[in-house]
C-alpha cells in the first residue's frame, strides 16, 4: 500500500494542545504495523467442568454487588450488568466531606484528599468469548446506554466532579479479566487531561467563535461517517492508528446520548473496532470516553464536545514520552486513515 | 515487612501539579512488588564468532557518526561514546527557519512545525554486559559529564528550546538495544510536562518565596542522602517505587553540574539503581533528567530546580491513566521509601 514519503513533523491540535512528533518509521511501512500480542481471550477456563470466570452468566454470586442489569427484570438472560468493582481504586465508603478532610501544606505546596469515589464495572455480555465488537449495533447500544444510565445516577452525588468511562481490551492494555467489560470511575476532582482539554477548547472558542470539534479538520483523515458520528485519525495522533469517534452534532456531555444516536454510535463503533482488529491483527486496545465535568450547565459549554478515543497498543512508551508528555508516533494519521478507510470487512463491503 | 493499613488518597505536589490516586493493592503487600520481566541482557550475541552489537568496542564502524568520545584521544579503550542516532525521531538536516515553516490553521487551531532537532545516543560502556549501575561512581560521572558536554554543544543552536536526556533500560521500558545506553533529544519546542512544571514551580515561588524542590518534604520519604544530593520517593508518586534524585543545592539547569558534584551524583545514582534492582528483581526502568528550558538566564529562574526521575516498569498503563493523566499507584511512597531505605546491598552496609 503506497504512502507518501514524509519528513518528521511536530504537531498540535486545538482540542488537547498536546505536542506530538510524527516521525516516519525507517524499518516499517504504515501498513506493516501489526500487534505482536493478540488479545483474543480463551474460552471460559473451567475447574471440574464449572466455568470459573465471575463475569459469566451463572457466576453472578462471585461478583461484587450489582448496581443494575439490562433488561431490568431479566434473570440469567441478562445482556449487560453494571456491578461494583471488587478492587476499587477509590472508596464509596469514605462518605466524608472532602473539603473538611483535604490537607494542604502551605510551605511545601503538597495537597492530599481522601480517596472518595466510585469504581464500577460494566459486563458487556453474559458470554465469555463475546467481545464488544462481536455484538450487534443494537447490542453495543445497550452497553452505551448503560454507561449513560450509570453516569446519570452518579451525577446525583454532589462531590463527584468528573466521570471517566474506559475499556482495557487485552492484558497488555491493562485488562485483568479477559471477559469483555469496561469501567466507570467517578472522581471528586477534575483530572489534568480533562481540564487541559477544557481550557484549550475554550481558548479556541474565544478566538474563533467555534467549537474545535464541530469544525474539526477531516481532510485526508476520515475513516467513516454515519448519520450522527464521524470516525477519524486525529491530526495530532499520539499513537499509531489512534482513532476518534466524534459526534457530528454539538454535545458537551456523553450522557446526553439518546437511544437513536446510541444505535448509530453502536454501528460506527463496531465497524471501527472491526477495521482496527482486521488491519492490526486483533491488537490490545484502550477506549476512553472524553466528556465534560459534571455540574456545569451544558448551555454554558458551547466550546466543549465529547468524543471517544481508541488507542491500539502497538508501541512501547519510553523515557522520552514519560519525561516530556510529547509522543513520538511513527505513523502519520493521513496514512492510518487511508489504510483504515480501505480495509474491507467480510460480508460488509 | 510491616506497612501501615491505608485508605485510598488523592495527592498532588508543587512540582508537577499532577494528580495521583494512591490506592493500596488488595492482593499484594508493597514489599511483594517484583518485576516479572527481568531486564538483564544476554552476553553479546555473536555471528560466526564475531560480536554483532554495534555499540560494542570494535564495531564503531557499524554506528552512525560519532560526536565525541571520552577520553578524547582514546582508540578502542574509550569509556563513553556520544553518537548520532541511526533512526532519529527529529532531523538535524532540516536546517530551516522554523518560524517561516510553521503552519497554523486559524480556523481549526491546528499547528505544525518541521521536525528539526537532534537525537543522539550515549553509549555508556564499551562492554556489552556492563550496565550503568555496574560502573564505579567515577565511571558513572563520565556518563553524566558526557550529557553535560553534549547539552552545552546543543545550547549553541539557537532554535533548540529544550533538551530531554533519558534512558530506557530493558525491552519493555522501550530499549531497542540491550547494550547500556541513554539518549539525548534536543527539541525546537518546550514540551508540555516541562512547561507545566515551570508554571507550577513559579506559582509556588510567587506564593511562598521558595523553590519547591529546595524545600521538598523528605519526612518519611527519604531513601538516601549524599553530600550534594537526596534520593527520595516523591510525595505524589505516579508509579510504584518511582524515585527522584534531587540536588540539595539550588540549580535550574542540569548542565551546571561540575566534576565534583558529578562524582557524588554517580555514587548516589549507583546506590539507588542497585537498591531498586535488588528489591524489585532487576526491573526494566526509565530514567529522565528534568531540567529547565534553554536560553533563559539561570539567575532568572530562582523557582526551577533540575532533578532525575527513575520509574521502574512494574505496572501496565490502562485507559484510565491514558484518558485522565491521573495515575493509580498501589504503593504509597512512604512504604516504598521505607523498603528501599532498608534494602541492604552486599559489600556495602
Amino acid at each position: 500500500m503506497a504512502t507518501e514519503n514524509r519528513n518528521p513533523e511536530i504537531r498540535k491540535d486545538a482540542v488537547n494542545n498536546r505536542l506530538v512528533i510524527l516521525s516516519p518509521a525507517r524499518s516499517r511501512r504504515p501498513s506493516d504495523f501489526k500487534s505482536k500480542s493478540q488479545s483474543k481471550s480463551d474460552s471460559n477456563p473451567t475447574s471440574n467442568g464449572q466455568p470459573q470466570c465471575p463475569f459469566c452468566a451463572g457466576n453472578e454470586h462471585q461478583c461484587a454487588p450489582e448496581i443494575f442489569r439490562f433488561p431490568e427484570d431479566s434473570t440469567s438472560d441478562w445482556k449487560v450488568r453494571v456491578i461494583e468493582n471488587l478492587y476499587p481504586a477509590l472508596s464509596r465508603q469514605l462518605q466524608v466531606d472532602n473539603e473538611e478532610h483535604s490537607q494542604a501544606n502551605g510551605s511545601t505546596g503538597e495537597a492530599s484528599l481522601g480517596g472518595f469515589g466510585f469504581h464500577d464495572v460494566v459486563i458487556e455480555s453474559p458470554v465469555h468469548s463475546v467481545h464488544l465488537q462481536d455484538l450487534s449495533p443494537a447490542g453495543i447500544a445497550v452497553v452505551l446506554l448503560s454507561y449513560k444510565k450509570r453516569i446519570e445516577q452518579l451525577c446525583a452525588v454532589e462531590s463527584i466532579s468528573y466521570i471517566q468511562v474506559f475499556k482495557n481490551h487485552g492484558a497488555s492494555a491493562g485488562a485483568s479479566m479477559s471477559h469483555s467489560h469496561s469501567q466507570i470511575l467517578a472522581l471528586p476532582v477534575i483530572p489534568t487531561i480533562a481540564s487541559n482539554r477544557l481550557n484549550t477548547m475554550k481558548e479556541h472558542h474565544n478566538q474563533t467563535g467555534k467549537c474545535s470539534l464541530c469544525s474539526i479538520n477531516t481532510h485526508k483523515l476520515l475513516i467513516y461517517e454515519s448519520t450522527h458520528f464521524t470516525s477519524i485519525s486525529p491530526f495530532a495522533s499520539t499513537f499509531p492508528f489512534e482513532t476518534w469517534i466524534v459526534p457530528r452534532y454539538h454535545s458537551s456531555h456523553y450522557h446526553q446520548l439518546d437511544e437513536d444516536k446510541a444505535f448509530d454510535l453502536g454501528g460506527i463503533l463496531k465497524l471501527t473496532l472491526e477495521k482496527l482488529s482486521l488491519q492490526l491483527n486483533d491488537p490490545p486496545y484502550n477506549l476512553m470516553i472524553h466528556t465534560s465535568p459534571l455540574h456545569i450547565v451544558s448551555s454554558e459549554l458551547p466550546y466543549t464536545h465529547w468524543y471517544i478515543q481508541i488507542v491500539p497498543q502497538l508501541s512501547t512508551i519510553g523515557g522520552f514520552e514519560m519525561g516530556t508528555g510529547c509522543y513520538i508516533n511513527p505513523v502519520f494519521p493521513e496514512d492510518a486513515a487511508k489504510i483504515l478507510r480501505e480495509v474491507k470487512l467480510p460480508n460488509k463491503e
